[in-house]
C-alpha cells in the first residue's frame, strides 16, 4: 500500500496532488510544521537519510526526492499517462520543465533564500549573478506560458504537477510579487480550478488560502 | 543530427559520456570558458534562455539541463537501455539518484557556493543549516556505495552518468575532501576505468587532471 507522508506547506503536496490526478489508492499521513522553527518535526525526519519532504512509503521502498516519487508513481501505478513520448512533439519540452523545476528554478531560489537569511546586499556580485538567473528562470516560465496552455503543451502532464508549487507555495520561503507575470498568474487559475489540485490542496494544506486569481 | 554543446569543465561532461556509453553519432562542440571570469563565453550563453551548460540541438529542437537531456537522448536514441524499468528490483534506486544529484545535491552545493562569495562564516545559522544537509548528502552517497557497485545496483546506468560530475568536476568549484569517503573514492575508481569516460573527457576536457585514485 502506498503510504504519502506530507509536511504541511511543503514540496510533498506535489505528491498529494498527483494521487489525486491519477485517482489512485494511497494512505495520506499529514505532519505539521515545528511552530517555532517552522522546520519539520522530528517524526518526519526521521522518515528518510536526507530529512526532507517529500517521502513515500511502498512496501519495503522508503523514497524521497519530488522527481523521482512523481516518476515511480507514474510509470507502477498510472501507467505513465502523465509523461509524453519520445514521438510526441512536446516530449522535450515534457522533460525540460519537469526537471528544470528543481535542478534550476527551486535550486536558485533555496541559493537566493540563504543568501538573504546571510544578509548580502543586491549590490553583492554574488547576488547580482544570482538575481540574474532567478529572473531569467521566471521570464522563461512567463514566455513559455505565454503560448502554452499546460507546460508540455496541449496536454496536463507531470510536469505540471512539479512545477506549480516553486509557483505558489515557494513563495511563502522566497516572496517573489507575480505582478509582472500575467502568463504565469493565469496558468495558476487554471491549476486552481483543477478537481484534484484542489481535492489534494484541501486533504493536505486544508488552512492555505485558496490558489490566488 | 545530433549537436551536444560543452562548456569546457562543466556539466556537459556528463553528455559527452552518455553518448560515448551509448555508442551513438553526435556532432561534439567544445567551448571554453572566460580566461579571466571563468564563465561561459557569449556564444554559448546565447544558446539558450538559461544561458547554461549542457545545451544540445537535435533538428529544431533546442534543449537544456542534465536530466531532460540525459532522458531525451536514452529515449530518443538510446531504447532507454541506461534507465531500469518499473519492475526492475533496483527502479526506485534509479529514480533517487538520477534526481538527487541535481536536485538536491548540486542545488545545496550551489547554495554553499553562493555563501562562501558572500563571506559567510561557519557559525551563521543559515550556513549551520546548509552544511548539515551538504554533509547528508555526502555521508548518504557514502553509505550507499558501500554495497552496491553502481548509483542503481549492479547495473552501470544514467544515474551514473548524472552523480559523477558532483563528486569530481563539481569540487572545483565547491571543494570537498574525499579523504573520508573511501568508498566515494573506489567508485570513482571504477568509472575512471570506464573506456567510454576516458573516451569523453579525452575528447571535451583533455587539460582536466585524470581521475583521482
Amino acid at each position: 500500500m502506498l503510504v504519502v507522508h506530507h509536511l504541511g506547506v511543503s514540496q510533498s503536496e506535489r505528491i498529494v496532488w498527483l494521487c489525486e490526478e491519477l485517482g489512485i489508492d494511497y494512505t495520506l499521513k499529514v505532519y505539521d510544521r515545528d511552530s517555532v522553527t517552522r522546520l519539520a518535526p522530528a517524526d518526519y525526519k526521521a522518515l528518510h537519510p536526507m530529512g526532507m519532504a517529500p517521502v513515500i512509503h511502498d512496501g519495503d521502498v522508503v523514497l524521497g526526492e519530488s522527481g523521482a516519487i512523481i516518476d515511480y508513481i507514474n510509470q507502477k501505478y498510472g501507467e505513465n499517462r502523465l509523461a509524453l513520448k519520445p514521438d510526441d512533439p512536446h516530449f522535450a519540452d515534457y522533460l525540460y520543465w519537469f526537471h528544470f523545476a528543481n535542478a534550476s528554478l527551486m535550486a536558485h531560489e533555496l541559493a537566493g533564500m540563504i543568501a538573504t537569511m546571510l544578509g548580502a546586499g543586491a549590490d553583492n556580485p554574488a547576488m547580482a549573478l544570482l538575481a540574474d538567473r532567478r529572473d531569467r528562470g521566471f521570464a522563461q516560465v512567463e514566455a513559455h506560458l505565454g503560448h502554452n496552455t499546460w507546460f508540455a503543451g496541449p496536454a496536463f502532464t507531470a510536469a505540471d504537477i512539479i512545477m506549480v508549487f516553486p509557483l505558489t507555495t515557494m513563495r511563502a520561503f522566497v516572496p517573489r510579487d507575480l505582478g509582472p507575470y500575467p502568463n504565469i498568474r493565469a496558468y495558476l487559475k487554471r491549476v486552481g480550478e483543477r478537481p484534484a489540485y484542489r481535492r489534494a490542496m484541501q486533504k493536505g494544506d486544508p488552512t492555505l488560502p485558496p490558489m490566488l486569481d
